[in-house]
């Protein structure tokens, strides 16, 4: 059966060569980065080397950066030492974030009794930003979290507005960048941002690491406690095979990111024109067919069928070998309906199906006709 | 130049079949498990296979089995939940454990201002049993902490019996089992353990995953908060290459458990003997030389060597080729003594150099012989 995988947001296909470099890794370098005898600072050399690339694409300091199990990891780390450890008393964030910052949030709330407000959304969930910078005026010690990318209605922000406004206010900022590293270049010597999260599963990496970018001096304390690996930032032996993977996975990403941003826009173009021909009743979810204020590797859309034929859709879709999404992937086997969505859009619009639909390089036209095929017989 | 890994406490070379496996999983099954396509299905199939196939091990239910990203977050999991969640006030251990539990129990008592007590050690570091009877008798709510293996020097515990001796006074029972999953069979249902903690890269396994067994009904709670993986105890997307590796190493590791005993075993007492010869004023840290009531794993030895020539031996080692470490690799990086030596050791011990030498089933007496010439020449 033909398989079609347009799920690019929930995760990646691992390159070959990243699959490569981790089983050359795997097989060459078993040392523990913490040793200190040959094998030990072999294998710590492979770790700092990746932790400069990745800096340097970033453009900040190496120390900057820390490794963790992936953006969920980082955004804990982040958020939790910023209310433990920096005196962070009031968290502004908004409705349509990853529950990886929401549920943190809300625990933070509960734990230390923090204010946490949630910034108004304009149209298709587009932050208010004069009411992000009215909260922010009748704020002190406070903390932005907002996303870049979002990873299921793909609206992108604008971190270089968002982070001056914050500096203006003296405000710390972070930003859930797991959707856009990799996919945008970001040069934080001139975005005054103070923290982020990355997950390089999402760029062609591999699941189960990923890195926070700590600005120098902020103080952030670890959160996992144990041996002093990460100088003291988050214990744990490292796993160098899945950092080097990461680091493999960058580098080829921002190696070839301008052929391919240009290949899967023209993909998401086609994609958004074949469905408006299929249906003048489709309507594009959050600003993703904006291709300024959207990114090009997603689109989300809700499709004109009738509640009892639309609860199929998903089930059909994957009967057809098509991967992709009602929500985030986190979401999906809960069965729940999206959080992102239910804020953004009217009853009506929630009783059809929406799908979102996530890109990759390895992405075809072909495939897009495919699924335009089997949503035709639906529609 | 000849290359020597005598370090395997500090982390294994990972099996050759555990690589392939890993690679084959990374190739075909990029899935996410939380996708509820085909390609997520698959992939929590193959994660949920690995968690059967570890729960059958410890002879316990699959959803005892909580995956991590190592020992050191499964010991801050449930030390933190224990505290937050589940109401105790109080923490009995030892200052012989791992920083993964001996720095999160210290955090957690300036957080929480819970009472901690450090159990009585005997001769050799032994956990003094009728101190910790006496700790419980006049404790409520509390929680113990000790390790199975300790991975300095080698002292293993009556898990039995402590777990019996806490179960009478009401009190949950941690064990840090880093050093032994994969080395020891447990079970769990002859046990009354309440929670323990794993790591794969101890047993031949990838770095960076490992798990925590959760007893049913405990009420422990996510530390790691964001979408709904591992049944809300641990959010995150699953990192299913690693997992799966781990569950082939440990499949290959209890596969192989009596046989790899014995070769290593014969190894252990080989090197002993060797050592003896080479000096009768060699003296052996903690349990290490008693064979019941040590692992098989390791050793640790005091050498008869003055300070200034002492000071050279791990730098010699190194250049001969020889990989062994001074204390935990997590503490060698900081070039601090072990907390664990300074323990046990009384000050004029602490001048002469110790090295720890631990074994997997990939050395061989021809490695001994080596070293002991090496150290031949430096005595
Ligand atoms: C925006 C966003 N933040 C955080 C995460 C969590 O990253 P990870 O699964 O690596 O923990 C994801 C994806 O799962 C995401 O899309
Ligand atoms: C006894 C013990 N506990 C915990 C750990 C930490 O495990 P990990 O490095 O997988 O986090 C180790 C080894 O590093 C250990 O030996």
């Amino acid at each position: 059966m033909k398989q079609v995988y347009f799920d690019n947001a929930a995760t990646t296909p691992i390159r070959d060569a990243v699959i490569e470099r981790m089983t050359e890794v795997m097989r060459l370098q078993y040392g523990n980065a913490s040793s200190t005898h040959g094998m030990g600072r072999s294998a710590k050399s492979l770790m700092e080397t990746s932790r400069k690339t990745i800096a340097s694409f970033l453009n900040v300091y190496a120390s900057e950066i820390v490794f963790t199990a992936g953006g969920t990891e980082a955004d804990n780390l982040v958020l939790r030492s910023a209310v433990r450890d920096l005196g962070v008393t009031e968290i502004i964030t908004s409705k349509l974030e990853h529950h990886a910052v929401l549920h943190t949030v809300e625990q933070l709330q509960k734990e230390y009794g923090i204010t946490v407000s949630y910034v108004k959304l304009s149209d298709n969930g587009v932050v208010d930003i004069n009411d992000l910078e009215r909260l922010l005026q009748s704020s002190n010690k406070s903390l932005v979290s907002l996303m870049h990318i979002n990873n299921e209605i793909g609206n992108k922000l604008d971190l270089a507005k968002v982070a001056a406004l914050c500096k203006a206010h003296h405000a710390l900022f972070h930003s859930d960048t797991v959707q856009s590293i990799g996919h945008y270049n970001l040069d934080l010597q001139t975005i005054p941002i103070d923290f982020l999260a990355a997950s390089a599963h999402k760029f062609h990496g591999p699941k189960g690491v990923g890195f926070a970018f700590i600005r120098k001096g902020s103080g952030i304390k670890a959160s996992l406690l144990g041996g002093e690996q990460e100088r003291g930032y988050r214990a744990g032996t490292e796993a160098i095979h899945n950092i080097v993977g990461m680091e493999t996975a960058l580098k080829l990403s921002y190696a070839n990111l301008e052929a391919e941003r240009k290949q899967i826009s023209e993909l998401k173009t086609y994609f958004i024109d074949q469905l408006k021909r299929l249906s003048p009743d489709i309507t594009f979810n959050g600003n993703c067919e904006d291709s300024e204020n959207s990114t090009y590797t997603l689109i989300n859309v809700c499709l004109p069928i009738a509640p009892e034929k639309g609860g199929m859709l998903h089930f059909q879709l994957d009967l057809k070998g098509i991967a992709c999404s009602k929500g985030s992937a986190c979401q999906s086997g809960s069965n729940q309906n999206s959080h992102v969505l239910s804020e953004i859009l009217s009853p009506d619009y929630l009783l059809k199906p929406s799908v979102r639909f996530s890109f990759s390089s390895f992405n075809t036209k072909e495939e897009v006709d495919y699924v335009i095929g089997v949503l035709k017989d639906f529609i």
